[in-house]
């Protein structure tokens, strides 16, 4: 790690701008509450409790953390949960027929399938399983399509999230130019198709782009989802760029170099306390929405 | 109009090097003939032939003359047609309803709407109505997240066609930036996706774009799809940049000032003969392959 301007005098350090934080903890904890406050009177008009199956295959810890976490998160809300674990050599056709069963069950409203899966598992087939109207994470290909083409339907949660916190801090996204690093099919590509549907320019760059760097100083807004330990460096960065690292490595480290990168930017989210609470919290009040709209369509087909 | 370099000595001019054509016209009759073969073969072995559903609304003289040039040129294929005129009063729902009962003819295997479809119509609705098995346009959210994915699906045709012709010409995807000028969901947004399936780096600009002869002239490709004659300039291209023009404007003139951007190019899809010929050849091959697939699903139904 190089030691960025060592020779720099006290009075210039003190003018150095600081970027501000983009703080998701407190924002994800009022979207929770809220969620709740609709999760009870949910519950009192009409009996049912939203309910989130999370579904889990293998052993990996952190996997079961994560899902861990999405249920205390769950408790905390006032949506129950209902938690399926299978066993590592789970078969596609397996965890199909599970995903289909939870799809068919009335008294389940949203479905998450946490990821990755095992290597034997045909991933998207397994996504696609599950029904749009539970894709609570927004994994299905018909969820991704609603983002790109602003159509109702569930956000993916990373993304949905990302949004949601560039609008609390008010970032100019309409004109602004975004570049998105990493292209995974619920994170890098729905998120770059989000910010385009609010009409930023949006590039997307990924493992075979040359010349990243140049690219990245030509962004206002940068989105890091690679999942590669402080691959961002300060030096890539645009003064005054606002940096939004979905990264999450070993560690607790992100995919952008923090402390280079507080020097550059105006905005930048922290990790853990920035994307982290808002894909959980989105997972939750997308839940709450598909327990309000099965319950409304259950009542109005009776 | 400016002048280009007036000034410019006879000995410059003819150094000076033009852009190679990429002409679309004897690689898509090839792909027709393709097509040809495979769907008399298929009416030879199973009785069947190849039928594409065609669906105008209104009576826009331009739209009119597509279906009809799409007619013709399945007639040469050996592909049946089924024309569906509507009245430009047409609701949603009533076309809706066509589509729905199209999807369900067995004897139709591939449906087409001309767009665009008069106002009050939802075209998002009346495109999601095409089963996806028949969407040989490549209209459906199905088909935008399988071009997005890289899963099997019907590509939307020019995009797919434009991608066919990058291909015979080799150029190189991978690493490549990619500048896609506007962002509609049946041509910018998928052919971005495309050339990001293929590895290239790809920027989405548009309407609310700023600098966009900049971020242009960085591209080692440009697909112009904004359909505004002459929209791009010479000027902003990179020298040796290959240049896809998929506008089609009043006048037979595409979204790219030709005359300026062949004295710039490396590559250049003439308008017409370029990216035109691609888009219908995609449309009939696409239609065998509905074709064929349907009637193995039939037989191996029976």
């Amino acid at each position: 790690m190089t030691q960025s301007t060592p020779t720099q005098s006290a009075d210039n350090a003190t003018t150095q701008p600081q970027a501000r934080l983009m703080i998701g903890t407190e924002l994800a904890a009022e979207m929770v509450t809220k969620a709740a406050v609709r999760a009870e009177a949910l519950r009192e008009r009409t009996g049912v409790q939203p309910c989130l199956a999370t579904v889990l295959v293998g052993d990996d810890p952190a996997s079961a953390t994560y899902v861990r976490m999405k249920q205390n998160r769950s408790k905390k809300a006032g949506i129950g949960s209902r938690s399926v674990v299978l066993p590592a050599e789970t078969t596609t056709e397996e965890l199909v027929a599970e995903l289909t069963k939870l799809s068919e069950d009335p008294e389940v409203h949203g479905i998450l399938l946490q990821h990755p899966v095992p290597a034997q598992i045909d991933e998207r087939a397994a996504f696609e399983a599950i029904a749009p109207a539970k894709d609570v994470d927004g994994v299905t290909m018909h969820a991704f399509a609603a983002m790109a083409f602003g159509e109702p339907g569930f956000r993916s949660c990373t993304p949905g999230g990302i949004l949601r916190l560039l609008e609390a801090y008010e970032v100019p996204l309409s004109g602004a130019h975004a570049v998105v690093i990493g292209r995974s099919p619920i994170l890098g590509k729905p998120a770059g198709m989000l910010l385009l549907a609010s009409n930023a320019t949006v590039t997307y760059t990924h493992s075979r782009t040359k010349d990243l760097a140049d690219i990245v100083r030509q962004a206002d807004i940068v989105v890091a989802a690679v999942g590669k330990a402080n691959f961002v460096r300060g030096s890539w960065l645009k003064p005054g760029a606002v940096v939004v690292d979905a990264g999450y490595n070993e560690g607790n480290v992100g995919d952008v170099h923090f402390e280079e990168a507080t020097e550059v930017a105006s905005l930048i989210t922290p990790v853990p306390g920035g994307v982290g609470p808002m894909t959980i919290a989105l997972l939750l009040e997308q839940t709450v929405d598909a327990a309000e709209a099965q319950t409304a369509a259950g009542t109005a087909s009776v």
